[in-house]
């Protein structure tokens, strides 16, 4: 695969700007305050090993390093560049550097495609000029970038003077620099170490996408913490997030657009484009990367990322001190779907044998008690995670013990038996809710335990590392073959877009066409009765309307005189209407209506949705997406994502529908759409009659919208 | 209102229990860290004012204080005594504290409902003789309470050898023990004071009802952060909420038991009834009380619940140095439904004109450049700020500064800007998203700023200030006017429970009852046709399953030949079957359909429901419920909450339904439920047909359910 391996290469570019051994500062400040300043600054103090060459006109000595008066007069060719600038500087600046032959460059400077055209158009003459001479270019108008690892900090961030990076190995990737920077500051906080932050800025070159992949090969991170505000080049990012799933790196993302309102925020601030929400986590979902709500939840599930446990068919036991704990716990499992199986009968009872006052579930509500007797707590927690044996039944445990996990009298002993508990069942994820000081979280956390105040933000996290582990088990999916589609010049009418896709495989109504009455009677009686008839004309689009559509026609008479009232219905409503004749086609009865479709994305191309039909996709919204092509597998998960799937699978006693039927159908949509390229614009099957189990689903009515 | 002061009464006597004089503790114990030595050592530790007299045979002092063989030896009559026996010597220890006149007895022992059958008799029995002689018993098997204003610790929690409390105005009431120490815990290593808190526990006699009560009234207390687990003594419970609401306190309540595993959970673990978690939420919105969803959901609240600043129209303004941060405030203020208007045209134009590179609608991009020119952040506030002149268009404002927020060089000058700036617009609840060392934190907050590291969680606590602001600014509803309804003795047939509720206001389809042929045609001719026909048998309780309902019937001759297949249909299927003869009923066409229903709730009573038609409620569970009865301002909002309510208000060009009739039908049907009595069961309206605006709303079925 070259395409696979170009990607590599332009991630492995990122190098320059990650893991430089000199470096050049262009408007470098003597001032450890100033942009030009701060960088040399908090290299100097954090020991960067390269070389650091300051470029100032004005002096000859900067922050005690030798400084040289122009980019000319370097001594050597640096890996890369710092440009700390005015924008009017810019573009020679990178032009000399290009030339020089620099591998990075990292432009600080604002005043580009974030203020207006003449930036942009600035902006776009920097990028040219960098990738001309294949020299990597992040910013402009970014905060920068830094890797503790080696002491290289190309930032102008204030944060570093309130917090040192930590040693860790989660990576932070942020659009926004004073985001990316939030992150940091709040992971420095808690503890958190997180040794590389790169923000993109106005990614006139590096994206958001190439910093994730970049990460993904990283040896030194296993978390990659990222905050998008928009996706550019789309093909990277989603290379990216591939390449980190093959890497078995989580990517947690956070995305800011969520609403309408924020969305069109997002668009007053920057200039990418936001896309659709629901469209981005459909993305995010196809790559196993998970989505945060909130700063403080993308750091808790990075948190609990760094035990590299991801439990694939995640299950979650529960021992608390406390049984209202317990049940907020068991809440909050059973809001997300996590699994928690109760522990077997025989458990069960000897458990209560041998502790009465215990309710020996899950969660097992061990009481307070316990604190009086500890060893209690070795023989719950045993019991449970001994269940199931080797195929343990539990493959994720939280203990609630607040406050009583922190006291001095209670915690050492707590931590060796909980220790030793955790050596004998190795390969789950431990989870702890406890009030207690910072340096015995850290001792707890050293034994291999996440700590976690809150019981409920334990439970989202342990949940999202099952549902990461479930992407990592699921193979990659083959993309299914795509058929050969000739998109006609202009819009085709129903009946040309159904049989351009019905030749790609999608059941559409039986149906012909008819010029006469004696047509369509003869269409019937082939069909079969009841027949539906419409009128088939492209001057009347909405045929119901003008009563352009006759339903329940029962028997010859009724299709004679139909085909009349049709003509005539249409005649009078437009006049001037060219009708090519009518629909004649078998009427589906005792069906779901369902709704298939697809749209291109700006972003990301086509995008296949389901939904059921009528008020649930348009008054609820309630429809899935999903980056098109897929195959039936994707395509049934689309189907049971809808909340009113229980339609479909049968409520009240009624026959589930024919949802392999519908399942195919998407598929070969998503396939279809793919295979149609960039003219299409939409596609609207509208409704899909799904009969019962094995009777078929079959679009009866059909949209194909073709652009330039 | 003698019930009301009664009720007032029952709440003051747990100042007994609260604020005592003098404390008797009954199995006192030389060793600090066993139950009976804990709470001794805790008052001694913190100067508890009044005199303190342990119990105990084997010792003439314990802890320094003079110790007594027995409560007959005791000097005087004490407040309160504290319990802490094992569970067989409960009884008679009670029953001797009362013969006494001690006032309140604090009864830590266990064993006793928790635990089986003859424990939940002795509970009985020590509620009993303390309800004899007016004495309050909190407990047993309760960790006890504190008042840490007058040093008073009548609890065993070991958790206040890590911490004491701080001062403040939030109180805590928990059923359950381990979590009411968990909240105190969370709110001491926050720096949040909370001085009471109040543990139940069983709740043989004081309820965390009552416990809700005295702290409305206690002046000491400005907000209520509650535990419950179920609600026993429900009259107590909404008694209590009403007079926090008429005390203008916020109550903050978190519930456990959201899910039916977490409600399987909390039966299997408390004597409480669970009860329905929707009741629930119901319940706690008739009475502005807050529902949190974890415990530091329920911290976060009652911190921001510290400024005293509810604002009752809410809406918040902006201001934010990360564009991104600012897309995800307004992202979690949409999800919420919290107002976020823009910045007037004018406000808008002459910030940009004064500051080129802001964003200037809302939220107010200002830029990290604004640390660069500190007078630009009181430039952007104060526009934001005088927005709206007296009738501020902004009544919460949320400052986005991240860590800058607590960088040093910025953290002071900003301080004196924000100050400033509050000082000059009071009155609006105002919050800071920043990240700083506690000691910054603590000098905003002393300047009346909230102070949240996460600006969604911000976002969260502003959202629920907003609502009990408007919940305090509300005139309480007046209970509606009640019907006289006498019910049958026994369920009523489909005619019979028309007639009732037709009798009470409900507006049903128009419809007779016909034994004949001819008396169906009689009927069709004089309610117009067309008309649906239904056979009307008790003992065909499912008539459309054996063909039973026949509509769309358009003439004399369709009502004839109706009449025949009815009971042909009904002979064959039920042979058996006593026919009463059928219903005629006005076909109503062009009607959305709804349901309105009502159940008997064990705890609150009464609970009326709305949803839409078929898949709505039954499928999607989308419906709404209020205790009943209510007047037709509840009743609109009942009709407005449903997701689908899009469908009632006209969505597509659609007229809208007759939501007048709907609230009308809902509000009576509420009365009806409350004058019928705790024999009703349920009722269910289903359909109830609403017709276009002023076309009326008419229950087309009706089933009154009634018990013993």
């Amino acid at each position: 695969m070259p395409e696979g391996s170009q990607t590599e290469d332009r991630f492995a570019s990122l190098s320059a700007l990650l893991v430089p051994r000199s470096v050049a500062v262009i408007g470098a400040s003597a001032d450890p305050r100033r942009i030009g300043g701060r960088p040399i600054a908090y290299m100097r103090a954090r020991g960067f090993g390269g070389a650091i060459l300051p470029v100032n006109p004005k002096r000859a000595e900067i922050q005690g390093f030798r400084t040289y008066p122009d980019i000319a007069s370097l001594p050597f060719v640096p890996d890369v560049a710092i440009v700390a600038l005015p924008a009017a500087l810019v573009e020679a600046a990178v032009a000399e550097l290009a030339a020089l032959g620099v591998r990075g460059v990292v432009v600080f400077s604002a005043g580009f495609a974030e203020v207006d055209e003449a930036g942009a158009a600035s902006q776009a003459r920097i990028a040219a000029t960098a990738h001309a001479a294949g020299m990597r270019l992040l910013g402009p108008n970014a905060l920068g970038l830094f890797n503790a690892r080696i002491g290289w900090f190309a930032t102008f961030s204030a944060s570093l003077e309130s917090f040192w990076p930590i040693h860790g190995r989660i990576a932070i990737a942020s659009q926004s620099g004073a985001f990316g920077t939030h992150l940091f500051a709040a992971a420095a906080t808690r503890g958190l170490g997180t040794p590389i932050c790169v923000t993109t800025g106005n990614e006139a070159d590096v994206t958001l996408g190439e910093a994730i992949g970049w990460l993904a090969a990283d040896p030194g991170t296993d978390v990659i913490a990222a905050a998008a505000e928009g996706v550019r080049k789309p093909e990277t990012f989603l290379a990216a997030l591939a390449a980190a799933r093959a890497a078995r790196k989580p990517v947690i993302v956070m995305k800011a657009g969520r609403s309408a309102l924020g969305q069109q925020s997002a668009r007053s601030h920057t200039a990418a484009i936001a896309g659709d929400d629901a469209v981005f986590n459909a993305v995010l979902a196809e790559f196993g990367a998970v989505r945060a709500e909130c700063a403080e939840q993308l750091l808790d599930f990075a948190y609990a990322a760094t035990q590299r446990v991801y439990p694939a068919r995640n299950t979650l036991g529960v021992l608390t001190v406390s049984g209202g704990a317990g049940v907020l716990i068991a809440d909050e499992a059973a809001a997300l779907g996590l699994s928690m199986p109760p522990l077997s009968e025989a458990s069960q009872s000897a458990l209560r044998e041998a502790v009465p006052f215990s309710a020996p579930l899950n969660p097992i509500d061990c009481t307070a008690q316990v604190f009086n007797e500890p060893a209690l707590i070795s023989r719950f927690a045993e019991t449970m995670l001994a269940e199931g044996g080797t195929e343990s039944l539990y493959r994720s445990v939280l203990a609630f013990f607040s406050q009583t996990g922190g006291a001095p009298a209670i915690a050492p002993g707590l931590r060796s038996t909980l220790g030793a508990l955790r050596a004998h069942y190795p390969g789950r994820l431990y989870a702890l809710s406890v009030i207690a000081p910072e340096s015995r979280v850290r001792e707890y956390e050293k034994d291999g335990f996440l700590v976690f105040e809150e019981p409920v933000r334990a439970v989202r996290a342990i949940h999202a590392m099952g549902r990461i582990g479930a992407a990592f088990a699921a193979m990659p999916p083959e993309k299914p073959s795509l058929p050969d589609v000739v998109l006609p010049a202009q819009t085709p009418n129903e009946a040309e877009a159904k049989r351009l896709l019905g030749s790609a495989g999608i059941a559409i109504v039986p149906e012909q066409i008819a010029a006469t009455a004696e047509e369509a009677m003869r269409a019937a009686e082939a069909l079969g009765y009841p027949v539906v008839m419409k009128i088939l004309s492209s001057d009347i689009p909405h045929k119901s309307e003008i009563g352009g559509v006759l339903l329940d026609l029962a028997d010859v008479a009724a299709v004679r005189e139909g085909f009349a009232v049709l003509f005539a219905r249409a005649r009078s409503a437009v006049p001037s209407a060219r009708i090519e004749g009518v629909l004649v086609a078998r009427e589906i009865r005792g069906a779901r209506e369902c709704i298939l479709g697809v749209h291109r994305d700006p972003c990301f191309g086509p995008i296949a949705m389901f939904g059921l039909g009528g008020v649930f996709a348009e008054v609820l919204g309630d429809v899935v997406f999903h980056r098109c092509p897929f195959d039936e597998k994707a395509a049934r998960q689309m189907i049971g994502a809808v909340r009113g799937a229980p339609l479909l699978t049968g409520v009240r006693g009624q026959r589930p529908a024919d949802i392999a039927a519908l399942a195919q159908m998407l598929a070969r949509l998503s396939a279809f759409a793919t295979a149609a390229g960039p003219r299409l614009v939409s596609i609207d099957l509208n409704p899909v009659l799904a009969l019962p189990e094995e009777g078929g689903a079959f679009a009866a009515d059909a949209v194909i919208e073709i652009g330039d």
